[in-house]
């Protein structure tokens, strides 16, 4: 796939060496230990100026070093001379100051006379670090291994396009694929370490979102809190998507302190679109949404092809009856049915997609049609 | 637990040696290595007079050699001297002669001089192994590990007792849980190698069934057919449970001839009940049914608890609407609802019970309850 990107793209699209490709595999791999959300999963491999893999390190998520930063603080620690070394990356570097400072220049300070990367970073924020390197007299290249990086953030670079946050769902259900049982108990189908999954899960969104009937059923918290219970300090956004009025005593309302004031945290979305409900929340900075369900809402979302990853859990347990996991999609036929397919990134090195969590079973998926890469099918006020 | 069985024993309750335990374990990880059905999973080690290990053999399912045969063979290929030996095995050798020869036997031809079994084989065709090797003056002595050995194939002991044959029941679905999308198209929700592993399953039953609705929707011809897709020498039964009548040009009529007359498996059983069912299926000679389908049928043998493992095929697909794969089954609340474990008997040495199938997800399970070992609350008329 060529973009406006490419064509953008500072200095060469090759050749490239042997050992600039195996770093590059090796800087895939890494990225692949990393966690899908507000940022793009990213590798970097620090070659040796004799074509020896010196160093390899990847980004862990919103608010941790990004991938170049890791493979040069190894350096550092381990006294590694970076004098003719290349630096080989996923993605272009960043040149923006985030909650980390941008890796074009921290590239250029180590004095690292080569920068590889495989695709460009498209983004207007971020975007930019390989024309400031070359600027600086950097030999920078990219398109080495392209489509294998593109694809493997193909959902993210879909979202930055259409400007909206990354959309994680988050579903617990039965075999038979249920939620709740006939009388509405869902607490809890599935057992303590699948649900500890589901909390660090939360620890790395900038918003949980949950609709009007969930709300109703089971007034939860939507805190994120760390393995031993306490509350995390920095907690998401706590979204409430619904047309009917949030109670005032809903848990939902008061965060991690249930009798401290408001901490600003909590949203209403009064809409049963999920494109408004995303370009409100983008509004307020997030990057990172987690759809906790229920039906409605992750029909809602998964019917406009806003759901970029899927965790779902499910229990050893038959319930026969009780909410289905996701409400009507229209879809008539089993040849229009919505393909998913396993996704291993975000789990620890060599976890596969799909695998036992305690009793429970988890499968990790993304959506298997690779993304239309075009403006979005909705009005431009639903962009911010 | 203590049995009638039990008390009935013949030989000692132990002691044993340390070699007798590792070997029993072997034995008894060797009997995961087996398959469900129709026979026990069983496992046997053949322990040398100095308590070294010499052959560990494990039965592979219906019509196949018990384990006692299977080390024995590897010890006769080995030139394994037997004098002095034990033979470690997880339930009591048989004494009959079914498919295969009678283990009893075997061992006294062997000049073996002892045997420790963990569990004795209530059945009335199998049992008196023990006793028959006992007054033919080898020493006998069992339940070493009997709870281990018991819960291997606890389902399996229920089974017996209730003189009916074992089911299996296979879903396959969406992720969602639905086997079907709402115009009723289901094939195929799974990909090739999930249906492949579903055939491998035909291939090991005595009798395949599927309710009125399947047939109606897919008239599927029930056969059991190689990896290359021809037909095997040994057919099951081909089952449908309907008070309707099963249309004359049904493929399920025909078997693997569709040109051809009657082949005598087509058994039609016009009942919603499903112990009528199997004890019809019984009355044939069936040990093990294999259930697919469609919901209505696989909730009636779910509700009866006439489920003894469950093969969970899922597809990475959503549909949103269309059949669940298990009608209601009177559960009202979550407490309520049926538990399963995973079982990892079945599946190749070392595969977990949960895993990928290409592109889908398999989840091998059993009932996690122990089963009630009592005369079952069915009508007499219902057991033959």
């Amino acid at each position: 796939m060529t973009t406006a990107d490419d064509a953008a793209a500072p200095g060469s699209r090759g050749p490239f060496t042997a050992a600039e490709e195996t770093a590059m595999r090796a800087a895939l791999d890494a990225a692949r230990l990393g966690v899908r959300g507000a940022n793009p999963v990213v590798g970097a491999a620090l070659l040796g100026a004799d074509g020896t893999l010196l160093h390899v390190g990847h980004h862990r998520g919103a608010g941790t070093e990004h991938a170049e930063v890791d493979a040069l603080r190894q350096a550092h620690e381990a006294g590694t001379p970076l004098h003719g070394t290349t630096m080989v990356v996923t993605l272009e570097p960043c040149r923006h100051t985030g909650r980390t400072g941008p890796c074009a220049e921290a590239i250029l300070a180590a004095g690292i006379p080569r920068v590889v990367y495989a695709v460009a970073d498209g983004t207007e924020t971020a975007g930019g670090g390989g024309a400031f390197l070359a600027e600086h007299g950097v030999s920078v290249a990219h398109g080495l291994l392209e489509r294998e990086a593109r694809e493997l953030n193909d959902r993210w670079f879909l979202a930055q396009r259409r400007r909206r946050p990354f959309v994680s769902l988050k579903i617990a259900q039965s075999l038979d694929g249920r939620v709740a049982a006939a009388d509405g108990t869902s607490q809890w189908i599935t057992g303590a370490p699948a649900r500890a999954e589901g909390h660090a899960l939360r620890t790395r969104v900038d918003a949980i979102l949950m609709g009007g009937g969930t709300l109703r059923l089971d007034d939860p918290a939507l805190t994120a809190r760390a393995e031993d219970g306490t509350p995390l300090a920095r907690q998401p956004f706590r979204a409430v998507m619904s047309t009917r009025p949030v109670p005032d005593d809903a848990r939902v309302r008061r965060g991690v302190a249930p009798d401290a004031p408001d901490d600003g945290l909590f949203v209403h979305l009064p809409t049963h679109d999920p494109h408004e409900a995303l370009a409100e929340l983008r509004s307020r900075g997030v990057g990172h949404v987690l759809v906790e369900g229920g039906p409605t809402v992750s029909a809602a979302f998964l019917a406009e092809d806003l759901v970029d990853e899927l965790w779902l859990y499910q229990a050893p347990v038959l319930l026969g009856e009780g909410a289905a996991a996701v409400a009507p999609l229209g879809i008539g036929t089993l040849a229009d049915a919505r393909r998913w397919r396993s996704d291993p990134v975000g789990l620890p090195g060599g976890v596969p997609a799909v695998g036992s969590v305690g009793e429970d079973c988890r499968w990790h998926l993304a959506p298997a049609a690779p993304p239309v890469i075009e403006p979005p099918a909705v009005p431009d006020h639903h962009l911010i």
